[in-house]
């Protein structure tokens, strides 16, 4: 069963892939995160994984807006803890390391580590790239901060695991597919809509939900583009839309809101 | 006036800042968000102008992040038209442009224009940093995205105006210092607070806001460091602390909320 992510071999989406299915699994790289979801539209790929918010940094924003242009429904979530790992060419010493090369929110995760030793951090695409870059180039006294997973596949050597300012380090993942999958008693609603300026407020919408009984995990605004300071909400709430809590607050926020659509109900997954 | 603002000469914070207080206004260039609060938290300049959201790109969350952890006050807001122009070297025609230097921002709302060239897109730091870039090294094939006023800053040759893809492209700058401001009758106030997992529900807070009239023009939530999928909530109300909707809303939120505080109250500036 194939699935899409968005980096290089040894990403951390990959890697949670490989944690939600193992070996049923077989993930395909794709350049960047429109890749993914146009992979899964046009049904060339049955499934996507896709990072959706991290513990420390918040949402990915890219994610929300592909969520919301795109022909797909989320059919799932799977939470990993990450890990970062300082990860050089084989026989260097952590003593010769003088550059650490990652994705921009790797190094910002690992900034404390990164300053206490002193490194020059250096900006790349990718924190599974920045492995393969130092491999290629072969050079000595530049690191890479990645996962454990991106060092085996890349035969590189790990210096020290756990580099993370904070341990309380997740991501969340939605899967992507066209599936409508069935209540199961624990699951998650995602919703998006807008509200219309001077007739409505977002606080009708929650009042709503509010008297219904539904609750809300997350909350994500995005620009509304063409309408300044108008926004999409994105939703996540406790439920799945067949039932009654949820079921009737939908028919009722078709009357505040405007371009309402669930973008899934998916089994619920704890850290 | 010393007015703090993260960017080179000629970024679109300097813009911001020169449009709204025109020549009493002195800014200062720092090299990052972080810089700015900090100057202006230890009183070292006394005011900083710092961006919170683009009508495209969304939310700038590192403002929202070191507003909560910085001791400053919100003492107003500003907002530009954002109008890209393409920029080269003095005597450089279009036809010899093939790479595009600018920030990632930039560059992501000139996307059209830039495919449309078949430029080739290079990410850096700033916008007004990649016009000082491209005269420093004197390069004849590249050009950079920013404001016009980068261009004269540089005494650089704009090639075209209004490159980016969406004209309805504003960025809202919030004016930040240690002042408590009067109430003026046309108010806003930006609030920030968490709510406890488990005992109350963000739709506790909001339910108090509707009861007493009060208008949320925006919401943000960022990530409570440590406690993964709990949130710090960023609301913007319309009105003035001290008026009676919200100085009761703010009494009631107390036992619904934690780590509730005032970011300011301060005039509303229109588009």
């Amino acid at each position: 069963m194939k699935v899409a992510f968005q980096g290089e071999k040894g990403a951390y989406s990959e890697e949670a892939i490989l944690k939600h299915w193992g070996s049923e699994a077989e993930p395909v790289p794709k350049p960047n995160l429109k890749d993914v979801f146009e992979a899964v539209e046009n049904k060339k790929i049955r499934l996507g994984l896709v990072p959706v918010e991290n513990s420390i940094q918040g949402s990915i924003v890219r994610t929300y807006d592909l969520l919301n242009t795109c022909k797909i429904m989320i059919i799932g979530e799977t939470i990993l803890r990450i890990n970062h790992c300082l990860i050089a060419n084989p026989g260097v010493k952590k003593s010769e390391i003088r550059k650490v090369y990652s994705h921009p929110q790797a190094l910002a995760q690992s900034s404390k580590y990164i300053e206490r030793h002193n490194f020059d951090p250096i900006t790349t695409y990718d924190t599974a790239g920045s492995v393969k870059i130092i491999k290629e180039n072969g050079t000595l006294n530049t690191a890479a901060i990645a996962s454990a997973r991106a060092a085996k596949v890349y035969n590189m050597n790990i210096l020290e695991r756990g580099i993370e300012n904070n341990k309380k380090n997740y991501t969340r993942f939605f899967i992507i597919g066209h599936d409508e999958l069935e209540y199961t008693g624990n699951d998650k609603t995602t919703l998006v809509f807008s509200v219309e300026k001077g007739k409505n407020t977002v606080l009708d919408a929650f009042n709503i939900l509010s008297k219904k009984g539904v609750n809300i995990t997350k909350i994500q605004a995005r620009p509304f583009v063409g309408k300044p300071w108008e926004y999409l909400f994105f939703l996540d709430v406790i439920g799945h839309k067949s039932e009654k809590p949820i079921y009737n607050a939908l028919k009722e926020l078709e009357s505040v809101t405007f371009k309402i659509r669930v973008l899934g109900s998916y089994p619920i997954t704890q850290i």
